[in-house]
């Protein structure tokens, strides 16, 4: 899947230990998959920050869980007085830029100079709030993520976007800032409640619907992935690599969003209305995971996909115990208004991103070709759907 | 004094327009010279906006003395509804994030998207945060600059830096994000205070000693330069585009700051403390003149530069009306804390900038080759001096 390259041209490397982008115009990263990055034994983590300044940030929640063994792990690896550790507030209301400038505030004045790095360990949430702080600290310094979360291990811990919501946007403030090291540790996994173990999926079924129908097949065959202490760590590896890599070859040729027609942007058109409208009650991977069955439903109205292959996302989305419908939120209106919204912000271009197949999908990019009957139709579907299967709303 | 050099190559070509700027890393961008650039007849500042939506910002000042001009450039150049002008604080203690958070609320008001265009009318701090909001605005988005000061037109327009003061520091937080268009029109200097004028000339000054000693030959004999109605336009030409054309060649293969050795701080580690404990009684362009006057005589000091040579450098500023010392501010502790404080930003190294002739610069970097009693002699000098010469004082 990975087009080999020799050193210095652009393109997505594997190795042992995970993965190092080259993009064409020179930007270089790595994302890398290790086990026990906390036991005091190994190097890799640290390896990050020798001699320098390190401020570590992370959540409540991973400060709760993992807090004491962070701490233990930087006291026996990095030198008295180089480091300190700050918990920062969590959850989308809270990521704004208010929580960045308090993230820049405790840098400066734990005099954090420009050759100090931060260090983000948590989810989606931290790791945006650190990483925009990083990028405006000092106008840039390095940082590094440890992801705990799916979501954060297959999407945002391997991408280079950083950012805030505000003015009722998601996202609408932020930087493209690559981390200078991202790490995954499968063992974070465990830990996760099952809901945002299911957001997760959410975003591996869209990388595996947009480009690979093998790991569609497995995640159809293993709907509790990640969640059953019995499942097969061998198979849950190759999940978690392959959403990467996926994930990092999608990106790589077009990191700074210079094209604004995205693949990697099937299920984020009507998503993130979503999210915002249900006042966050509904998680981004759970909004995800309805836009792609809206957009599915679209792409099967409009010919493009086959009535089985539709059929067949929208079930797998089920079993993963995924919404894909909530009657509240999915009116024509908003679903419209979605539209217009990712039609400005993608400069006057609607490139909704619909599967053609199981592993492929296509660009709709003219509004004309999405009236308010077939909207209608493609959410009346999944309505109807949702009467029969009522276990596919989002839980409260 | 401009290497030749092929297309795309890195560099800093002049033609009939301006200068482009091409950095080894790939940034590319124009900085333009054209006189009557708010006349209907002139396209080069429309030709930036074909089509697309443009959000003006000007500080008060400006909007006084040339909003009516450029209300009426954009309505006769610009299609109705595309464009919108806006007024923000300007002023040293304004430069924070929340005004660049209320320039990025202006903007999503007003609908502004990815393809949309920023443009700052006006000196370095209203380039400095409307560039800072271009630059987290969806991630960065497009800005234009028109540099209406002399500062601007030599220093801030030329380069890439923006940003906002935080903590007690100046340019805290911030993005390095070029400006597509920087626009120099001289006219406008015709209605700047002279004490703007002196303030800019003290930059001019900066990059003479470093790097021209033809240019400081100039500024000695003509020190009325930009203040005088019968003063030579053509004198003006040159020594306008030389100091943009020394600064564009001396950013360019270090845009980012990836060495933070960097001559054009010669006047910049004690400058920026002066200008703060001051309390922005001293501005920024006078910090950098007392600067340059301190670290002459610690040159002196060291044997690097000629008795003779550090009185040229010292008369010239005096000539050109800039202070050179503030016995209330320049104290042993607090140039001491300047020191520490560049230090730090600079990565532990000093890296200060002291000439070794009027013409030619050289760093020093170890803290302890600057004991106190040198410092303390490098002020007593100018102390003495000031005594004898009341006139450079700053102004209140």
């Amino acid at each position: 899947m990975i087009t080999p390259k020799t050193a210095g041209e652009p393109g997505v490397t594997a190795d042992a230990r995970g993965f190092a982008l080259r993009s064409p115009e020179g930007t270089a990263y790595r994302v890398d998959i290790d086990t026990d990055v906390l036991s005091p034994a190994n190097p890799i983590l640290a390896d990050y920050f020798a001699g320098r300044r390190v401020l570590v940030f992370v959540g409540p929640t991973v400060d709760r869980l993992y807090g004491a063994r962070l701490r233990a792990y930087l006291e026996a690896r990095l030198a008295r007085g180089s480091w300190s550790m700050h918990r920062i507030r969590s959850g989308e209301r809270h990521k704004t830029l208010a929580s960045v400038e308090e993230i820049c505030a405790t840098a400066k004045k734990h005099r954090l100079d420009r050759q100090g790095v931060m260090l983000a360990v948590g989810g989606g949430i931290t790791a945006d709030l650190v990483g925009f702080a990083a990028a405006m600290y000092a106008r840039g310094i390095d940082y590094v993520k440890v992801n705990t979360t799916l979501v954060g291990q297959v999407d945002v811990g391997v991408g280079v976007k950083t950012g805030v919501n505000a003015y009722g946007s998601k996202n609408m403030l932020g930087a493209y800032h690559p981390a200078v090291g991202s790490l995954n540790d499968p063992g974070f996994l465990r830990s996760l409640p099952v809901r945002e173990i299911r957001c997760g999926l959410g975003e591996i079924v869209k990388m595996a619907v947009i480009k690979d129908a093998a790991l569609f097949g497995t995640l159809a065959a293993h709907p509790l992935l990640f969640q059953d202490t019995v499942s097969s760590r061998q198979r849950e590896d190759y999940v978690l690599r392959t959403a990467m890599e996926l994930m990092l070859v999608e990106l790589c040729g077009n990191l700074r969003e210079r094209s604004l027609a995205r693949l990697v942007d099937f299920g984020h058109t009507f998503g993130p209305i979503i999210e915002v409208a249900s006042g966050h009650r509904i998680a981004h991977g759970e909004s995800v995971a309805i836009d792609m069955a809206i957009s599915s439903h679209v792409a099967r109205l409009l010919g493009i996909l086959d009535v089985a292959e539709c059929q067949r996302i929208v079930s797998l989305l089920c079993a993963l115990g995924l919404p894909v419908f909530d009657p509240a939120i999915c009116t024509l209106d908003l679903m419209r208004a979605a539209l217009h919204s990712a039609w400005d912000r993608r400069g006057r271009r609607l490139h909704l991103v619909v599967p053609d197949r199981v592993g492929s999908a296509v660009f709709i990019d003219d509004l004309k070709d999405l009236p308010d009957d077939l909207l209608a139709a493609a959410l009346d579907s999944l309505a109807r759907d949702a009467v029969d299967r009522p276990m596919t709303g989002v839980a409260q």
